[in-house]
């Protein structure tokens, strides 16, 4: 069967005919039928990931951890022909995190993960999985569910964001619901998207930025769901003058090294920065007043990472009421699909991204 | 204009041509679009609801607690031509959480209710009402977004059942969802199908009960959505030798007091009853050892009322992933649709239960 | 080696002459200092606790759950001469709560209990233990801390019940503390005791009932701490009238069957009634009326069994502090020393309450 | 009356001859016992706190806000001979969090602080207070009950902590404990030192750091305690050594600009840093890899302030366990007593610290 392999640390990608899985008992087969692709394996693809390995005692890796697929044979709870996605971290076995389902706080970071370390990806046409890790994906949205794997990843973040934030006796408006909340999301990317559409479905006021104008496609977005939009190519004092402090500011830059001092003076009391993109370059700097400010405001800093499988599911109903109240919006996430048998062309999106792109597809079967 | 007016506990219930309502500042002047009939109304114009009365100092009252209507002038943060939905209890002013926007936990029981107990309803054809009580409805949803209303209380019972049980260190799965939980739904009335289908969004197994077989109407949700049903004819105990016990019971039959002695004993351990319904006769009787293993199983009974604000907005992000996921049976949820030109059908409906009926809506204007 | 020795469920109990225990790999050896004698003792000897079985394949079970020992040689973290408490259920090993040590919300029932139910007990001179379960016991107390084990059941309880109520958004008074919120205990026998210390410790307004006067030694307790008393022998109309409704209900009777329908009505908005007492005869009878109370005010029932480690800590911290803030009630609590030599006298505490009695320990070693 | 009087932003400190407070209704008439003396009030004196200002149309401030006095006339709920200790900071009364009793999470910054800002403080000889605001003292720790002011922040700040990482789904050890987490505490000041036995109370294994040795006062408080040392003074590679990395780390140094990118590599997953004391001067640099790290061990940075009442009353509970269990550090806490006749004396030791000093207090009456 065709996959989509890699070497790391070396740069570049082939597809290549590998053996076909031989069945496991008490596992699931699956046949791919869709595979997504984003910026973390365009690192692995270009060099630049350090933490990407193989499986032990192997020098390739199958690549991908975004993927929809379908029950090829009933087993252990599943129909044939249900549509399944997998989740891509699986836990240590040994920290009490892991034990109970929730590697994405696994202690001893000996996890692994599917496409990027330690265990193979989902570019291929077929493998067996544990019916543990599948999760199950309305026949409706099967178009674009691919997007729940990076969903899952904001949806754990709100998910603890709100969580932290009940340190705060009443976070809530005077009307219960967090209406009054002010949210500001830095980077119009896809997870910029993504967490911002997140933030407006749970009742957030948000405030998207970047440092250029938004494209056709992020203001056809910004429009439908009710985004408001700062340019911050001058910094963000016009920002806070016009909307005051927010309280919470969420991350999606990967350059927060840069914008650090700018943006977390802007934090309201009680307010939380989340930092889900990670810097690649830079020194963040913070002034003593800056530091006092922080403590005085009662403010949190978190980082954020990996969703698990509670948050797939999550994702799934969220894609599935965005496709009933945002349609173009649902719509514009899939900017292109690319059938696995046109190798050229799936070797360049892999590679490359897209200008204006949101997610990029893999097409392996229908 | 037109008026759906009660005068309790006087049986019955007329159209009234009443005054228009005058403009009052800072309130949104709405028009009604459809306004929905529940138990509750009945109970009222039956003479059967101990705590409906009128606004003080009026003998007759506006009824209706469901509504569905549009901002005919822009105000205070709405725009003409949003459609919006009410919340229907109104906090007592006093007590700390009506002063936090959660009159669903008065401590003072002075709140209101509109339609039902000293606030007029919205069986109207305008009102103004205050921004601080107004929930925006996606578009797209507005056909049966009447139904957020009473899936508000069941968004706040399960949010309330899933807080009550974090006093369980672990009461997920070892995959972090709820997928290995059973939950026992009894009844199939509105209630029963509504907790049903968001029993089933969080993740639960469900199961649900009723002491005859199934209608048509029924069999197709249960099928769609994936709902277990068991005839409770002849008692529940092939129920447990059936399925084992269950990790949560939800009462939506409104005669608890004759089931308890068979319901609770299938409570599993650290397992939750939430009583929704209220029984309306009868004597609820358990012996010494059922009481005794309600202790050692670590189980909880919650009763569980209203839902506010935030629960209003998650019911109509509920409601637009149902209407992706299961068509069919959010097709189902409108029984019938009346005019209010068609005055002796609205009292008719607003009168008597219809068979099979799910929810009954009067059409204000369009 | 002397130990207590049961055979359930014949009635009775011997000391007998035993084998020493040989040591273990990474176990600490531990001589026992004295052991605490509980109702369920008595139920025990008196063969009443169907539960009640030696561990596999033997005849005979050593008696004892509440004990305070010393390490004879450091091992595992322990030093030679440390004070130890160990905790009493043990985990079945399968369930996610007993994997991260939480057996009080074991789901399978598989646990054991050192003294009662599976595993050997604490009445002997010499055991081995795995020092997971051993918790440390500060030298300054040691005199009476074998009220820990019994505290820790009540620091559990009290702990679940406020995890619970963080389901109303706002339970705590205008000044953030529990200060305005009652709570009602009934039965002033060492468990209604000992939860009305942690509860005033808590800052609740306590109010303990029983259906006599005090006698001489509850009295001090009461005055000393600042608990308010009803003697309930004609009902509990009296006390409604006095004091209003309650937010908290605790039963420590054992009788709850007799006075549910009485009890329940005291409960407030919101509140939460704790069953603890087992009850051991009787049917709980409820009104349709009742329940629809019940409901209508948001009102929890809960039952409540076990501490565990955490809670052992805590209730070395909670007894210190009474120690300073406290000491007659502290002094009251032991109310008899027997040591081990004095067979007769041993045999005859372990079947026999003495009046008044809270806790009476045998001494084993100094 | 006597006073001690402060005219911000001017340097120095005088006592002054006060018109006595009149009568209130519904206040409570207190006598002042003793007053403590803490870092605030040396910013203060010497011109430093920028936030020091008198009530609105004065030009002084009486000054202290860590007192404990009784109640001079019964009133209000509370008894003449009560031994009371008032809460320093008052809500902005228009915010929800001020509302429900919660002015440490005032989000409005308008709150008030006796002695400090806005308020007259407690160096005097009487005052009226609002019942609301008022602490009772156990009688048997008012000699050093003064300290209930300080660590009432620090139950706040580590209840704060606590809440936060209930992000984590198992953030307790295997035996449902604290018992395997390490916290480092920075700094061996009264901050540290009162944070340290608040952990080790809450069960972890503490750490305590500074750039010099222990003195003997120290020595002595962390061996009763059982805390461990690490001299910082070379940096902390060989405290990561030694120990690995922390769970937990409270930072108390108030400089923590210089150490941050030395002490942030300590955190373990999932770990928490906690800043409390407020850096006076430098700049906080951290790398993008550092910051990479941060998130990717999913850590979280919070600002600690202020404690409330129910702070105040769990802190009372604590002094009273550590009286029993920790007798010698009890005994060290209170570094000096100053009676107020001394003038020369108290304006001394207000303006300047003594060596080895944790609390100084002014003795106004007995």
């Amino acid at each position: 069967m065709k996959a989509v392999v890699v070497r790391p640390p070396k740069v570049g990608v082939s597809i290549e005919e590998l053996k076909e899985p031989e069945p496991e008992p008490n596992k699931v087969k699956i046949r791919i039928l869709n595979t997504g692709i984003c910026g973390t394996d365009r690192e692995i693809v270009n060099g630049k990931l350090i933490t990407a390995r193989p499986p032990n005692g192997r020098d390739y890796l199958i690549l991908g951890h975004e993927a929809i697929g379908v029950v090829e044979e009933s087993c252990c709870g599943f129909k044939k022909g249900e549509i399944v996605m997998p989740v891509n971290r699986r836990g240590c076995g040994h920290c009490l995190n892991c034990q109970i389902g929730r590697p994405d706080f696994c202690e001893t970071g000996e996890f692994v993960e599917a496409g990027i370390s330690g265990l193979d990806g989902f570019m291929r046409e077929y493998y067996y999985d544990d019916p543990k890790w599948l999760v199950r994906v309305p026949y409706e949205i099967k178009d674009f569910a691919v997007m729940a794997q990076p969903l899952s990843d904001l949806e754990k973040s709100l998910e603890e964001i709100l969580n932290v934030q009940k340190r705060v006796p009443i976070w809530t408006c005077d009307d219960g619901t967090y209406n009054c909340r002010k949210a500001l999301v830095i980077g119009t990317g896809p997870v910029g998207i993504l967490i911002s559409l997140l933030l407006k479905t749970y009742g957030f006021e948000v405030w998207i930025t970047n440092r250029r104008e938004l494209n056709d496609m992020e203001r056809t977005i910004a429009e439908e769901v009710g985004l408001e939009f700062y340019n911050s190519a001058n910094g963000y004092d016009g920002l806070k003058e016009k909307v005051g402090r927010f309280d919470l500011i969420f991350d999606a830059s990967n350059a927060f090294t840069y914008i650090a001092s700018q943006v977390l003076p802007l934090l309201n009391y009680n307010g939380i920065l989340g930092l889900f993109g990670f810097p690649q370059s830079g020194q963040l700097s913070l002034s003593y007043a800056e530091l006092q400010s922080l403590i005085f405001r009662s403010n949190v800093i978190v980082g954020l990472v990996n969703g698990q499988k509670p948050h797939f599911e999550m994702a799934m109903v969220h894609l599935a009421s965005w496709k009933t109240m945002w349609p173009k919006t649902v719509k514009a996430m899939i900017t292109k699909e690319v059938p696995i048998e046109d190798e050229k062309e799936v070797k360049e999106v892999i590679m490359n991204k897209l200008p204006s792109e949101i997610k990029v597809k893999i097409v392996w079967s229908k």
